[in-house]
């Protein structure tokens, strides 16, 4: 169904606002709209009250730039990380989603976004201020580049490299190769083909 | 990946709010949350005021209880349109469906819900009054119940039927059969055989 003629115009306009973000369109936003009609007051006070707060309200590390309640966050005030171990990243889901593994105990650095000159991000719109002092003054013995494996991601990849290659820091980026899990006939070619070429002795992958 | 930490706890309220919304679950929200953070600051400031807005003024129409900026909406407004029929529709999101065919030129009734024991939803939960007004003062000489045909709507139906059917109006409901432009192989068979036993006659679907 095609929305041609709203009822209301507020109606219309919260179903804009909704329809702005990202995978919601017009007919999933009404719905959202319809639902939030048909909530309590205070939920609906509650759920407008914390859209406002959150861009006034919303702090940046000063030290990593991922999102924090405090001026440093809680992991990079905390002792027991090795902050010699920067993991630099895009956004702050994917420092949940490295925390999550439960694997790492570096520090990590927030990018806030990739270069993507389609979408006219170029260098001077990321956040790489705080990362450049730390390496300068050589806290830095290595850094991970862990961005996405896309063209964005790779371009930026590049240009990080390029930047600090001539510090005394060892640059390093995510092991690429077949999913852990995954069945291999479906595996994309290029990752095959790349994980046949930089294959692994094998009792390196067991720890035999 | 499962959401375990958040980096802030007005990040993780926002998050909930959105979570709170139907079919959006906690990753999907934190992208949403995230996507807001990259906005400019009025486009925010707008999302959130629009929201607390919505709950304060959006009105309902005083005559069918469709959402309306006025006391009385411009389809019941509308001297053009047959006052003395009624289609009863269970939300604005059925009116709108309806009015996009430029098939219907009545008025309409907006229920507000179907009767659902499961979720708590009974006879006094919907808005029946002022439809029941216009029957009771006659002015009403079809009703049309378009509900959805699930077993909320036909309970629904089945209780507006009781209610109505010893008042001189006449009771429809929508015709139930296969889709127009449907393979007949993907119809589901209570359809179907509905379908063959209300069989119509040729020359009636062409008007021939």
């Amino acid at each position: 169904m095609e929305i041609s003629r709203y009822p209301s115009k507020l109606l219309e306009e919260a179903v804009e606002v909704f329809a702005g973000l990202p995978g919601i369109g017009k007919k999933t936003a009404l719905r959202l709209v319809l639902f939030l009609l048909r909530q309590d007051k205070d939920v609906v006070e509650h759920f407008g009250q914390t859209i406002l707060r959150l861009k006034n309200e919303i702090r940046y590390c000063k030290s990593c730039n991922n999102i924090s309640d405090k001026e440093i966050c809680d992991i990079c005030a905390n002792p027991h990380r090795d902050h010699s171990l920067v993991c630099v990243v895009e956004n702050p889901q994917d420092v949940m989603a490295v925390e999550n593994t439960g694997q790492y105990h570096g520090i990590y650095h927030v990018l806030g976004g990739v270069i993507s000159p389609l979408d006219g991000i170029g260098p001077d719109d990321l956040v790489l201020h705080p990362l450049e002092e730390k390496i300068k003054r050589g806290e830095v013995k290595e850094v991970i580049l862990a961005l996405s494996t896309t063209m964005e991601g790779d371009t930026t990849n590049f240009y990080l490299y390029k930047k600090f290659r001539d510090y005394p820091v060892k640059i390093t980026t995510l092991a690429r190769g077949v999913s852990i899990g995954g069945e291999l006939e479906y595996t994309d070619e290029v990752t095959l083909g790349r994980s046949i070429a930089n294959r692994t002795p094998f009792k390196d992958v067991f720890k035999l």
